[in-house]
């Protein structure tokens, strides 16, 4: 497995489980919001001040597909390992990896794209603070 | 038990269930929030008119008291059974009542204050449109 | 627009919103849900009485597209549009469609495996009950 | 203000946060909750081993006061104050401080009772762990 571009360290909450006594799947598009956002700061980009400037970044699109599941009380390394630019739009691929046993238990791939003052639009804030990212 | 001012009829979804298999007990501040909302739609404020026209409810407060659990799938009603004004407070007195047995599985005070443009206040579109239902 | 398989008529609650006012996508996915689980219930199949069984159904990938974002208050369907059996899999088709306007804000296909006793199989309760469904 | 018994170092997730740009209330008894949990695992008693041998810790009431919002990106402890015994009832006196400035953001106490095999009691295993944090 490559080096992730970027990764957060977190830890399973009990109320993130449900009655089957895993993490609910909707918690794991959560997770990856969470790594997605924190890497923005990472890149000296803050998801507010953006608003602010009326940048948003809105999610258009997320395939995740799950291969184990996560428990109550688990850590586990939620990852951005690759960003894409196809036209318009940031790619994210992620993964949500157990640190106990280094599982896969999640991949997803986002799809991101900029909206400034309501127009889809590509500003050089984040062209510039992301092009170290693009694959060659 | 008397008849409640207001209620809503809701049912339990079974991600807000946890590994007990039972709701999460955050999930029942999240069925009174819903219930006060619907409350004041009912009553003809909107809670982002409000906001737009710079007045903002907020919780201060509230004590919730668990006494049965609510399973997944589950059906019951949100009440809101009296409305006090105290000071510059507005209270709720809530109940979370399952239908199946007609149980009472959880009972909050909420206590309320309205903001408007950063300081507490008591506009009167609010206190007109509960005078209604202050308690004698 | 053809006729739904299934749907189920909700309203975004505020707590459902994140700060840019719009519902999170990560919602979304509990909505999702929501409609399968009372699909299921529908034909007569309960979450909890398959758990009893030893049978549980696991999503093992969903593909969430956003179109238009869902704003606090707002009814919307939740659909389930088509439902597709391919190997072991079976794919529900959903959508997410605004009651005012009839647009639809979302589209997800999820692909949901059963798993008996641990192994994933095709428990013949669960293709007598979706028969009816499957596409010629 | 004295030393905590036992604290928690979190940072709001941007999800947490409502339409008003603040975190919802009942995140707040969400971190409350992972507090207490973590406060278990500290002490050696984990939530699901305990619930495995028919122990589960069963929050009964909760009062929670909000005093300062918390907003997106913001980091506070979680603490756990004091822990008093009253009869059957475990209390822990919590507060939610935020980082930046030391502002005590909400404070909340929670009575915790255990039900061991369907019953409420008290099983010495939570006493012994628990005797040394007791206010005399």
């Amino acid at each position: 497995m490559n080096t992730p571009l970027f990764e957060i360290d977190l830890k399973v909450r009990d109320y993130e489980c449900d009655a089957q006594g895993i993490v609910n799947n909707a918690n794991y598009q959560h997770y990856y919001e969470v790594a997605r956002h924190e890497f923005l700061e990472h890149n000296g980009l803050d998801f507010y001040d953006l608003h602010q400037k009326g940048i948003d970044l809105v999610l258009i699109s997320i395939h995740v597909r799950y291969m184990n599941s996560l428990r109550g009380g688990e850590q586990f390394f939620c990852t951005i390992d690759s960003l894409e630019k196809e036209g318009i739009r940031y790619i994210f691929n992620q993964k949500i990896i157990r640190k106990s046993d280094n599982k896969v238990c999640s991949e997803a791939k986002a799809e991101v794209v900029s909206v400034v003052n309501g127009r889809v639009s590509m500003p050089a804030i984040l062209d510039e603070s992301f092009a170290k990212y693009f694959q060659k």
